[in-house]
């Protein structure tokens, strides 16, 4: 937690991610608030995979039209597969998505 | 099935929407690529909502990359929320989710 320029400006852009997973829904809402009013972040990048897809969307929504309504926006969507092989050897498909919320 | 123009039209709007529900994977992928192979739409937008988003996903994925490769793509997704009062007269958020997949 430095407070140095160059510390602060490559913190910024890595913790600026949020990857989606099994924790209490409101901690990932929490987390990507958080980077906008106390980590002065521009925009914030909520990454998930699989089933967790639904779950970004949901994040997505509830932080920016109840927690941070006319301050941030939803600026880019991608999705994107990714293949791989499972443990039995089976080449399995799995879909990502990025939504990117960004300062107004 | 009537042939003449004006119908035509006013089906090819109406149908290229495919609505995500539980129905097996691969109805819904082949609902896609036939709305292009035999029913000649320009696009198709797959709706979702809820934990259905992530095969929303899926189903624009492998649409795209599978079966339809370098004919068509992915031109524009939207996510939003729908807010209403459920049968406990409880308040409740739904996200929803489209995304246009387009003739190249």
């Amino acid at each position: 937690m430095t407070e140095d320029n160059t510390t602060k400006k490559a913190k910024n852009s890595e913790d600026s991610v949020v990857f989606v997973g099994g924790k209490p829904f409101m901690n990932y809402v929490t987390g990507v608030v958080m980077q906008f009013t106390t980590q002065n972040a521009k925009e914030v990048v909520i990454k998930s995979r699989g089933k967790f897809i639904s779950r970004g969307v949901d994040i997505a929504e509830v932080a920016t039209k109840r927690f941070l309504e006319d301050t941030v926006e939803v600026s880019n969507m991608k999705i994107d597969s990714e293949e791989f092989e499972n443990k039995e050897g089976k080449q399995v498909r799995v879909s990502t998505m990025e939504i990117t919320v960004k300062k107004k």
